[in-house]
């Protein structure tokens, strides 16, 4: 099926998950909106997060997707199971692949889970695990200066690497866990600083990597994989500025052809 | 849902895939089949292997299954199409995941695959992973030494190390290679050998590990996991000797508690 899976988010935070997904499903072709002018979403009440998201979503059904990501976990987290009762087609969002994954890397059966705040208030990822697995110990922590840091480029360097020690000591006390989710879809591109920082014993899972591999299975168990080998086109859309959407894409893709994606700007006013 | 999931193989190598369903989904009841008695397959013709599994497969409908599990590569290659196509519910194999965990983790393209004789020729990860991403680089060998030196439980040590090392001499020569997928289910227990010998720089993927991961995903998308707390009990079923298939089991499952499974013999001739 050579319709576009589309891709959802509150800013920018859900390109690491497009780009796992061109990492990983090279032959699909994807449609990405960030709603950039209202993020962030982490400390919007929950009525705001469901209201956002359903313009979003109204706005890629218009571009005849096959499929729905929901790359960011505030949204994963407030809307979900609404999206997955009311839409017909399939949807994922990135919780679960994040916490299927840490099950399957744990051995202490010791989790550790960073987010933004309202991701770590609403308790996500320790329903979606202990759904799975009852007797998982979760030690969870909100990061509130990462999604800044990465906006503003820090990703590495020794201020990346100070605030990131400082942020994290709280959990790296508890000497059992041996996996680490970074829920938060910004996170991802400061893994390396962060792997570094937690030491090689710990296991850092990228729900952006998990949920690019779900998608495939998602693709699979549907039968809607695009089996054409047509090089896909991708379709990038943000709400807010353009200029800082843009330099913003072209750090994360930096090893991409952007001959194959278009940047537009998105109005959700008249969806 | 507190139907049990089942799972078939040749024997007893997809034992392993179910160690890993009882760790990461210990809420899942289990029903396992083992062809002990025609064990292995890796030889036999298409319609041998089809026939055999569509005896194991009649024999666990009647037990009421929710969900099959094909644990078994060779069965896989040759039987998991029609299965999806002709039962009721869901299908998972061994190939896919291991494909789809395989591509995640390369960063070189480069992936080597080994397995049986019948695996490998089948070429049935080389299809999966290129109708998943074209440009990936495969190298394949078969290992038929590995599942006589598994069953007679040489696992580690100075000959199972020995043996490693020769067989696996061939692919070792590639040095692009960044990732070997283990595409036999009796090889996840060699994989502390196979790591040792092929040095920490290359990702091995327990199709196992993978494959179980995968359930989960399928479980959730169809909305069948098992939500009660009860502990569940798991049948085991052989088609050979029990005696050896006991010892097998115990060595295999020495962390688990022997109290929540039965072990007994299956008549296939009767369903």
């Amino acid at each position: 099926m050579e319709q576009p899976i589309g891709v959802i988010d509150s800013g920018v935070g859900g390109l690491t998950v497009v780009h796992e997904l061109m990492r990983q499903l090279p032959k699909e072709p994807l449609i990405y909106l960030g709603d950039t002018e209202r993020c962030p979403y982490g400390s919007r009440t929950e009525e705001e997060v469901k209201q956002f998201t359903w313009e979003m979503v109204r706005f890629l059904l218009k571009k005849n997707i096959k499929m729905l990501v929901i790359a960011c976990n505030t949204a994963t987290a407030f809307t979900i199971k609404d999206l997955q009762e009311k839409l017909d087609i399939p949807v994922i969002g990135v919780i679960k692949p994040g916490a299927r994954a840490a099950i399957k890397s744990t051995e202490s059966d010791y989790i550790g889970i960073i987010g933004t705040e309202g991701t770590v208030r609403s308790e996500a990822y320790s329903y979606a695990l202990w759904q799975i697995k009852s007797d998982i110990d979760l030690i969870s922590l909100a990061c509130p200066r990462f999604v800044p840091m990465v906006e503003k480029g820090i990703l590495d360097g020794p201020e990346a690497k100070q605030i990131v020690e400082t942020t994290l000591m709280p959990i790296l006390e508890h000497k059992k866990m041996d996996t680490l989710i970074l829920g938060c879809t910004h996170y991802p591109l400061l893994k390396d600083t962060i792997q570094e920082v937690v030491g090689k014993q710990i296991t850092v899972i990228s729900s952006s990597e998990e949920t690019a591999r779900e998608t495939s299975t998602t693709l699979d168990i549907h039968q809607i994989a695009n089996e054409s080998d047509r090089m896909p086109l991708h379709q990038f859309y943000a709400t807010g500025d353009l200029q800082i959407f843009i330099e913003i894409t072209q750090k994360i893709f930096k090893d991409s052809n952007f001959e194959v994606l278009t940047i537009k700007h998105a109005d959700l006013h008249n969806v």
